[in-house]
């Protein structure tokens, strides 16, 4: 296998990244496919399971309206695509590794301490892990420099955010590497400073849905409604500018200081009294009934359309303003 | 004091609503008369301060821009606005008071038995309060049954959030006739089943913020990339929906039980790592210093603009695809 089925429509800037090799074929290894595809890589993908071709043909054809909301060619996806069940041959001649494996630590070390014998050395190797540590996954390889978690959002082909996080081993030109790939399939690479559990967005996403369920289960307020009120108000304002940018705007001239002195004491009143739900039999089952009472009269499709519709709508109107 | 001066576009379903009295002359209750008054209402302005007029007219000319990004007219508002120190005049024949004065509950309960004293029976009373219950703040009152919480999220003449806390002896017709007074204005009032400190959007800000203090003063990620983090992923997806219906759409066919079932355990192990930070006066000057490494270069007016602007957009975007 080698690079001859470039796409002429490969960018300059994406020529070195191909072709890319994509294991495991489940949600995110699929939705990464259809974007690599769209941007003109050649796209070899992996997986045992005996259904592969069929999942990620269908997988695929579900992608492509949404590929051509925004704006991507769908046209001979499939010439730039091989399907392989053969991990060795998959990986011939990858410039990139998108791994989506299962969340089990030792199989990643065993899938990551196989993959290095079948690329180059300089072949670089990112995992769509969202919960385990580069430094932990490359523990059994000769050549950790090369490894680091690519984690992006589900769904990779249209949320842009992908965290970059280095393990202890991993090369500093490794992660220049990572950033400008992400950066040439127009997703938005931050790197994290630091290992930690969940990274970043995860961690925020856990902290505020603790509460939400807190406030449903004290019957404070119905599952639609926290919902209208977090897209009418927290949601609407995180999507123009994060919390930080928000408070320090908040703080009028005084900044983020101002902000501070005078709405400090308000928060920390509020942490001293936000819940601790776990999720109990109970819990898990009074959560499904309220969910069911909100949503459950609409079919799953449907209310997946109506979202995915408002989701595109907002990422073209933010798009065109960072024009 | 009357109706006379009502304009001839104000729209039938806000005809029974004017004219407004706001209580307090701050950014909030500046903001309040702005949107009142493109409304097409009349509206009388009340506040001790001494450059009450000079603040107000100020105030306005600031929020024209945006008003005029919103479509709303902005000719001859001030034909329709009456600048009123003195409180009885201010109110004299209101047929809604929309109070946004100091957050010190003595004092509003004054206020409050006061004002029920200047109006008529059936005047609507709603405080902007974010953090004191309807029920403590009508405690003098001989009538609180029109008295509830109309809680903004800053600024109203832009964010359509509107959270509405009746207290425990607020008539459901003055819940009624709040919900078809804010939604009149183009609002989306979401009624609280209970009251509680911070109310609803205030708990979920809160609870996120918590960790993104966490997050940046463990140097896990700076400032300027978390608020990255979360434009370009959680603060997108809940400017489209809910976590609420994020995770139930997550759980594939099988809906939010199915989430919970996979996922639950996930988060219920990242709640056990999330940060309990202070506001001590070390992590003050610390946040401070890392906001301003981050936005320091930028001057306040240019993030403030920027971040709008996307606002703006964001906000076009969803009443398109609402229509």
């Amino acid at each position: 296998m080698n690079n001859k089925n470039n796409s002429p429509q490969l960018p300059e800037e994406l020529r070195s990244f191909s072709p890319v090799t994509v294991i495991g074929a489940g949600v995110i290894g699929i939705s990464w496919t259809a974007l690599f595809l769209a941007k003109g890589l050649e796209v070899r993908v992996n997986d045992v399971r005996p259904d592969l071709e069929e999942v990620v043909y269908k997988g695929l054809e579900q992608m492509i309206p949404t590929l051509k909301e925004l704006g991507l060619p769908t046209e001979g996806l499939k010439d730039r695509l091989i399907i392989e069940k053969n991990i060795e041959r998959a990986l011939d001649g990858a410039a990139v590794v998108q791994e989506n494996g299962p969340e089990r630590i030792a199989f990643k070390q065993e899938l990551y301490a196989q993959i290095e014998q079948f690329v180059s050395k300089d072949t670089l190797l990112l995992s769509s892990s969202s919960s385990l540590k580069a430094s932990d996954i490359a523990e059994k390889m000769d050549t950790p420099e090369r490894m680091l978690i690519g984690h992006p959002f589900n769904p990779p082909h249209l949320v842009p955010l992908v965290e970059i996080v280095p393990g202890k081993n991993t090369a500093s030109g490794a992660v220049d590497r990572a950033v400008a790939f992400y950066k040439a399939l127009g997703k938005n690479p931050l790197i994290l400073k630091k290992e930690i559990a969940g990274f970043v967005a995860n961690r925020l996403q856990a902290a505020l849905f603790r509460e939400a369920i807190h406030l449903v289960m004290e019957e404070v307020v119905s599952v639609k409604d926290l919902d209208e009120i977090v897209t009418s108000s927290i949601g609407l304002r995180w999507a123009a500018g994060g919390p930080f940018l928000t408070f320090q705007l908040g703080g009028g001239q005084g900044g983020f200081p101002a902000f501070l002195k005078h709405l400090g004491p308000v928060l920390e009143g509020l942490w001293d009294q936000l819940g601790e739900p776990r999720f109990d039999d109970a819990t898990v089952q009074t959560l499904s009934d309220l969910s069911a009472s909100s949503y459950g009269e609409i079919p799953q499709m449907e209310l997946k359309e109506n979202r995915d519709s408002r989701q595109l709508s907002v990422l073209h109107a933010l798009k065109e303003k960072s024009k």
